[in-house]
């Protein structure tokens, strides 16, 4: 294939600068969900460690280079994985952490944000306020702004769990993966296409924040005015170029699922596999609802990236009302 | 120490012969579960895998072994989670499996036995008269009796739990574990004894199935006439005489837990973990939120180990109501 910003000897080198903490996750196969999918569905969990979301790979990467030129500091925008990774990889490091995210981001995620010491500053408007804004701070104070999906660090972590991917065995036919701002989508799916080609790497995006799937399609950069779905994770509206054309080069085809598909993978996720996940982290499974007959009878893996909920609003999306005060 | 029925060279070699997506399962510190439980708190996850419990280790090595003098079937008693596991691990292996459950087990449970592909048998009565009628077919059949807690490979694949445990780092201070028949608690237990000496090792029981721990006390077996608990895992009446004499040398303390702290630890790692965990995988936490000032300010490592549920119970346990129809 054509080159994409990607190195996988290099891919190879960085899973040993992560914490074992965050590799080697879980990778099975969850039979529960299969009457209702129609396919051979396994899970890659991302969530069993210490931040919840598989963002953590990156943010080692991250930290561990810039310690080693002495204490330093950084700033990035999230709307709240990523500031939670870069907090914890921060905090063992003496590295001086800013978080950048919109007042309206998922309160669990800031609490957690907060908890682990990082600095928090928060923005009226969206994700895209939030990365102007951590971009000024970086400019301000001469720090290293750290920029999810652009920063080659954020893919290459994201990556390794592409080489625990197409490491398993048995095979499987098909890998779907959540598509925000293209760090794990264009990771993943470097590997795949270098070491497992004929595995089919496929995007998935919500309906209501349809950009890079839009870029995608039509192979430029499209951006969108607003986001409307409750997948915070991947809720961009302005592609990175450079990401864009490494995603070109890697996916296999990109789609698009409503929000109502999205709840309803987050309730058979629930209900068949035993996973409180986040929206994002539902979105493969969404796409298999929407499309059946597109998967079924293959072996379909699909990365499970995030469980970090505000368990009120989770209730509400799955249909479980918490009992409060009991 | 003085010798119980395991091997600590044994347990290593083992280590190879299970089925790696069992093994190497993650471990990792939970800070959002701190301050409500006023110490660090480690979980070592073991339901991320296709049984959702780690039974599997110890049926890995009874399936294993039992096929290498050809094809074979197998019958155990099982409240659910041995018996989907010996029947997963059986499935692979042309090994005939039988499962004897009590018609009151978990429904759960016993959809997944029959899912996959393993002959179920209900009988009136508890988990007692289960192991009676395992026996008794046993017998007639000529087939190997797969007893938990008593068959050395149930303890033995626990037991490979407690290596990745002290291989860990940091080292923690206490393990909770939950006791039920036993094989979790004297096969952690001889490990974390026999390489890590200093960190505590608790058994935690539910009240209403307290078989186990009334016999740790009184260093001889005690039975009872009934179990009330919804911990359906650990709710046995007939301690196995030698499970407890390995339990006396490994296990520093036996404790009771109410029911409503079982469901109270459920709601916690609900809330502030995101994980669903079945009664018997809450014990531990059930443990530290009884007695707070026992665990303050220590590093406690409690194994989350099963997650079938019948989620309309679930539901009703931890407070929240599911809503039919959404």
């Amino acid at each position: 294939m054509q080159q994409t910003r990607l190195d996988t000897a290099r891919i190879r080198a960085v899973h040993r600068v992560i914490d074992p903490m965050f590799l080697d996750t879980p990778l099975y196969r969850c039979e529960a969900l299969e009457p209702e999918l129609g396919c051979t569905v396994s899970i890659k969990l991302e969530t069993a460690n210490p931040v919840r979301s598989f963002k953590a790979r990156g943010t080692e990467l991250v930290a561990s280079r810039l310690v080693d030129h002495g204490p330093q500091a950084a700033v990035c925008a999230s709307a709240g994985n990523l500031g939670q990774a870069l907090a914890w990889s921060g905090r063992g490091r003496d590295l001086d952490v800013t978080v950048v995210a919109s007042r309206s981001a998922t309160a669990a995620k800031l609490d957690r944000i907060r908890a682990l010491d990082a600095r928090l500053e928060l923005v009226d408007g969206d994700h895209e306020t939030a990365r102007e804004r951590a971009a000024a701070i970086a400019r301000r104070d001469g720090i290293r702004l750290v920029e999810d999906s652009l920063d080659i660090e954020t893919c290459e972590g994201a990556a390794t769990i592409g080489l625990e991917l197409v490491e398993a065995a048995p095979p499987f036919d098909a890998v779907l993966i959540a598509l925000g701002g293209g760090a794990l989508a264009t990771g993943v799916g470097h590997v795949v296409k270098a070491l497992a080609p004929g595995v089919e790497v496929i995007c998935v995006q919500p309906r209501g924040a349809p950009a890079m799937t839009r870029s995608w399609h039509q192979r430029r950069v499209v951006t969108t005015d607003s986001t409307h779905t409750i997948a915070d994770g991947v809720a961009g509206r302005r592609p990175i170029p450079a990401v864009l054309n490494d995603l070109l080069l890697v996916a296999d085809d990109a789609v698009l699922v409503h929000e109502a598909s999205i709840t309803a993978a987050m309730r058979v996720l629930l209900d068949q596999a035993g996973l409180i996940v986040e929206p994002s982290a539902a979105l493969g499974i969404a796409a298999i609802l929407e499309d059946r007959d597109r998967f079924a009878g293959r072996h379909i893996v699909t990365i499970v990236c995030g469980s970090n909920v505000d368990m009120d609003a989770y209730h509400r999306w799955v249909g479980t009302a918490p009992v409060h005060g009991s």
